[in-house]
């Protein structure tokens, strides 16, 4: 992972996940209000969803560990060679993937066994987070003051994402935390490719000197833009969900978009009482 | 914002807004006691306060950046300049503005459109405290030992200002939370004032010592002493507003007041069987 | 406060609250278990307790206060004499005091005055718990190890108390929390105890070696053995209690307990099924 | 406890509590989804286990304190011997022992005294693990960079399980959030096990370098490991005790297992309308 791939690809995999889990919640959130609407089994057709998810996440797990192992001089599964631990990071990287591996497992488990616990999901979610936090915490050994500085923000942030995957895992069904949730996700791949910039420029452009305290200063404001961006993103996502599910709506059945506004006039009208 | 003024300014925001946070949370835990009242449409009225509130809010983030960025000497929205960072220090000040800003737009758009969830502004409002914690956290590198103490000070009751509008966030409608809330932005407010008072002493009174430990021991009593302050301001505030609460229900229904207070008696012999 | 006494005179008067707080909670659940009882207007008396309980916490503060200030040779009052701080640590114990006679006002104001939510005294525990557990953390500036070490042991008993008692804030009539938090008050009564013996031996013992690691590797498991004595210290209390109550309803009126037997015994087979 | 014995004997116990905590509650899981079941007093059966699981825990508790007095040279109850404190780690061990020998006395009570709140199990668990870590905390002066590592990853370990456990006592009845904890008492057993392959390597094997930061990066995710290796057991005890129930019920009243079958396609069905 020593390289700016090796930090793209985690970075475009966290930011697409967060980017769909996003439009999932959102749209569980419109189509619940929306009771009364022609959508059929929307049950079931979450659970198929949830399944198709887990098969990405594992595909996605196993292309990282592939690539961490093989890809760019990787340990190639060898652990121990010629008396010392074989390129350990490379192995951290691979043990995060697979931890994110048990969540598509997870998944695929709770979309076809109907009597496990719903809520599993979130608590392997909030476990590789969890376990990704614990890993980069003990990750960055005798490297220079900035490389540290990127890290720790990683780990301040997928240990934020921990913490609200398990509040959600506690207090189900609040689309706020869901998004909370998914801003940090969106966050850590938004920073994943922050840190690939910073740590590995392009060729071109000019090197970062990881020892002046004006970089940390600079990143410190950087990552909460980031995260001003990732409202943004969750912001157009939001209007782009609700005028997808209008448009839908209105081409499948006409009269139930007119109840619908109809509806929820009355709603306002109810709650200004 | 290296001067008196500039942290004056935003002693004086935090602390007008917790009061009047205080009085907004005083006033719907009256109000709502007093269902009977002769109020009309009171939760309209709350909801328009909340827009002129949030417009408020934006003001003073952008005068908040206005300031730092051209006053003073400040960066000029120049980041980048001559080979180095421009006035970081200036820029951090300006983000954790505009995070309120963002707080503020919140405000507007919750109070404008329905379907969003009330407490989206409380999610808002403790990852602006959170950021803004984080910013300062980031902010003290080799300034001096008192220097850098009053600033953990500001970082130990911002953070915890996040943590309980978090809380608010998942318990809604608790007016010892909202108050215990609003006691932290006083708290924040007035401490402001203090780090002004400590850092750039007006002409005429002594400089601090910044490395005599004694100060440092001093300001830890004098932040509590702040907070007990803030305890007063809210208790007065507290019977201000039910005065004034009882003083307008007198002039506008003089039979509703001989009501309520039959019934408080009432709820009171009740409550002691 | 640096003498033997000063520590012995908050150790006594935590370690007394802690011990009628525990009787307290346990005469509550006991005599909410026997709702049939022949108790008259049990809140009425209730509130008259927590009156007096107000009253004689905001004693024990004043002569907390009195103490620190005038005995001992303490500062007198006098915050700032011949051009540097008074004995600071002084006014950090009054401050301390000063924020427990808080909670005796909110426990006087909440007993007489009924629309005052009932937890505000919960909340005005906690804060003060809080505000000692941040004074005591920058309390031991250049004192020597063991001395710096039983002072962090006082802020962690101290921050866990302040955790449970906001915790008893959120959850009300949890009679496990509220033993947990009294538990936490007396193992605070006897570690302050503790402390006096290790700081300042009785003339006669010899001192401790206060940069010795063994003698805190001692304390250490001193400390859990304190609190194995806080059990110890409730069961009895609970024991006690419970016998108390059984052999007052026997005296006031015989039948009841029979009634009470047999409902009890009913409960326990309708359990059983 | 200085020996290899001397971790194995408490990663055993915690090994095997970890592996029966596991299969309570999953079996309470699964008997509480089939209340149809033929069962009889499935209550008064589960108070019966608790009796049997205190006496267990308690004997436990006392060999556990036995070995580290009387073994390997131990204090032999001798505190402080020649001017000096008498082997401290050896009772820093016994005094965790006696906190869960606690914890068996209170699965003792419970399941005797009626009266007493259930949850009292789970709020002394979460003590002892909270007491354990602190002692664990305190433990590694003075010792080699490794060694300190294993026993922070140990205290880590124990204080989320402490966490767990005191969730567990505030929101009861969550199989999830049990499963949880007896993931990480499981964690814990097979940790103490490489935590004595580490330190006391067995004759033969080759000595670890405990100054060696490649070791820590390895023992870091050979933690992780040994999480994920936690999670497979709990799910192939799952799958066991799922199986163990379905076959015990075939064979005690094979009508009823067609029943069941029947009601949970049912519900399947219901679910997925």
């Amino acid at each position: 992972m020593g390289s700016f791939r090796g930090h793209a690809l985690p970075g475009t995999y966290f930011f697409l996940m967060g980017l769909w889990w996003s439009t999932k919640s959102i749209l569980k959130y419109v189509s619940k209000k929306q009771k009364r609407s022609c959508y059929p089994s929307s049950k079931a057709s979450f659970q198929r969803v949830e399944l198709v998810e887990g098969i990405i996440i594992i595909f996605m797990a196993l292309s990282g560990i592939g690539g961490e192992q093989f890809l760019n001089g990787g340990p190639s599964l060898i652990l121990y060679k010629e008396g010392q631990w074989n390129q350990l990071t490379g192995w951290h990287h691979c043990t995060m993937y697979f931890f994110f591996g048990l969540l598509g497992v997870a998944n695929i488990l709770c979309s076809t066994i109907n009597s496990l616990p719903a809520s599993l999901v979130k608590l392997m979610m909030s476990n590789a987070f969890f376990v990704e936090a614990f890993i980069f915490y003990n990750h960055t050994h005798g490297r220079e003051m900035l490389d540290i500085f990127v890290h720790q923000m990683l780990v301040l942030v997928v240990l934020l994402t921990g913490l609200v995957t398990f509040l959600e895992f506690l207090i189900r069904n609040n689309v706020l935390v869901e998004l909370l949730r998914t801003s940090l996700v969106i966050l850590q791949g938004t920073w994943f490719w922050q840190v690939a910039f910073v740590l590995y420029p392009l060729s071109g452009s000019p090197k970062w000197d990881l020892n002046d305290h004006g970089n940390r200063m600079f990143l410190t404001i950087c990552f909460c833009w980031h995260y001003a961006l990732t409202y943004m993103i969750i912001g157009v996502n939001c209007v782009f969900v609700i005028w997808l599910v209008r448009w839908r709506l209105r081409r499948l059945c006409p009269s139930e978009v007119e109840l619908l506004k109809n509806t929820e006039q009355e709603q306002e009208s109810e709650e200004e009482v």
